[in-house]
């Protein structure tokens, strides 16, 4: 691993191209994925490690790209915790978490015992993958994870998780420790079973105004990658800590003290910006605005070479700003792909 | 006008203590508001200037706030433009425009026929309104416009109005026009009847990367608050023109470029490091996150003080992130604006 493209970028050492990938590159925009859903939902197939780990390679073969991402979901957790959610298509939770008793009657389980088949899916996928396409583990943020919990489903303000943290920010925090707790038992154990990264999505940490972020997301995240760096420590590997934080303009510095090696970010800034303050140290994941996708392949090799440019050539990770619109046209994605391999090439030589 | 507490924070002048009205301060929120609305629909109250100026009042007698704002509402000008829209209670458009030749079918509607209703509104509020409580006149700013009339309705990735920015630039350049010119009459014709500042908001514009904010958003706006300036000077009179942009920390230097002389700004940035970006010549407006208000009284005193103290004592009109919380306790919008008062004449003192 510690040879791949895509380490040596996430770990800002010279490369000869810029490595690719998306994100949600498995998923509803292909239609081999869809194939496969008409006989299994979505759960099963997060549950069941031969489905994973076919619907992890399906971007790999037809999109040639420098990563494979473990095919889960950031509320798999959720059951062991002692929460029932249900997809339709969108997360739903029959009884979301509000109070300080339904904090308390929270667990935070083992995650070898609360969810063996991620791990059995990870060990599937080293043996199935080409050495040189390493494979990322991935979990949801704390904040994003306890806003799910929170607000039960989709929610437009999101007054629920906000009314918690600015009414009763002691029983915020217990949720905040037991999601930290949850999410670090089963990102470091992704790496025990194999997976070459560790990514944590903070979809949700956007809605957090900049001392909020510090109070009730960033502890928690730095809980979380410490956790997994020891765990790769105790492996003796290097293992790239990639997070993956939605509208963060607004608090960007503090990014960089979430113990993350790599900040993956949306368009919602430029990449040459960010990395002026974010500092030497960290490499950048993104940032191509993900409906370029559907425009027309000019447009898109155009939109790639800019981002590439704001990034410069070495310590960047190109992909989307956010998940893949489900509308996107494969071809699309392919077209990207190779634009950034192209142009990021040519760069190099 | 020009003496008032608002318009000399305005022009950043000093002031004896930071001015303060809340957006959407007119609205569901208020027992009174609710109760008027038993008889009345959404859109009637719009169109009736009695009704309109009646609903504008509300929150000045209950508040005491320093400015009042038109009730009105972004797409009342799109029936003249040709385009029905109905509330229930979000908007929903039975044919979003989406092509060249929908664009093409759009009129820009001359105000004072389109919408005399809003102006006869203003001119029932300048009798009303004590001298000292400005009356602020306002439209949705045309990037925002044009994603209501090409999503139709509420959506989760905007890919329509991005579909079309990056498949078809030329027909959504001829769109934002059309939607300038319509939004620039609108607003320099309340001027004209009597609205003692003007505003802009931009709530979707954070949907776009800095790139995209330049070349599809930000001409747009400099377009409106061009044909504000000229109304306002033909009339002799100082007008403060405001520009609502959320999500706006990406590129919020692009906003010294709108012709805005005072940048309002959600809570996911600090007004400090704002300001420090925005440069000495243009005051802000914001910047407390709305759900504040569903937290205990001692918090939202609390919160309020560091929000002063982020702006500093000059330049500021103190305001909510974002529109008021329809669940928001009336009395706590009290509690905001009098520890607004409390605290910044204490400092000024």
């Amino acid at each position: 691993m510690s040879d791949t493209l895509f380490a040596r970028a996430c770990r800002r050492e010279p490369v000869e191209r810029t490595p690719v990938w998306i994100m949600r590159q498995a998923g509803r925009y292909l239609p081999e994925y869809r194939a496969l859903r008409v006989n299994a939902d979505f759960l099963t197939c997060c549950r069941t490690p031969e489905l994973a780990c076919e619907i992890t390679l399906q971007p790999v073969r037809r999109l040639d790209v420098d990563a494979a991402i473990l095919f889960s979901d950031i509320l798999v957790p959720l059951p062991a915790m002692g929460v029932e959610v249900t997809f339709h298509p969108c997360p739903h939770l029959a009884r979301p978490v509000r109070s300080a008793g339904d904090v308390d009657a929270l667990r935070v389980p083992d995650a070898r015992e609360a969810t063996p088949f991620v791990f059995d899916a990870i060990r599937l996928l080293r043996r199935e993958l080409s050495p040189t396409v390493p494979l990322i583990g991935f979990a949801g943020a704390p904040f994003t994870m306890a806003t799910y919990l929170v607000e039960g489903g989709g929610s437009k303000h999101f007054e629920a998780i906000k009314g918690l943290l600015f009414s009763d920010p002691p029983t915020a925090h217990a949720l905040l420790a037991c999601c930290a707790d949850t999410v670090a038992s089963l990102l470091a154990e992704q790496v025990r079973a194999g997976a070459q990264a560790a990514m944590l999505f903070d979809t949700w940490a956007g809605l957090l105004g900049p001392a909020d972020y510090r109070a009730f997301a960033l502890p928690y995240v730095r809980r979380v990658f410490d956790r997994v760096a020891d765990a790769a420590a105790d492996l003796g590997v290097d293992v790239p800590r990639i997070y993956y934080a939605g509208n963060a303009a607004g608090w960007l510095p503090a990014c960089r003290d979430t113990g993350a090696t790599v900040i993956g970010l949306d368009w919602r800034m430029d990449l040459g910006p960010a990395r002026a303050v974010l500092g030497p140290s960290l490499a950048v994941q993104g940032n191509l605005d993900p409906a370029v996708l559907l425009g027309p392949p000019d447009q898109i090799r155009q939109r790639a070479r800019l981002v590439l440019e704001e990034a410069g050539p070495f310590g960047h990770v190109f992909n989307l700003g956010h998940g893949i619109l489900p509308q996107t046209p494969p071809e699309h994605a392919r077209v990207l792909v190779d634009a950034v391999r192209e142009w990021s090439s040519r760069r190099a030589a």
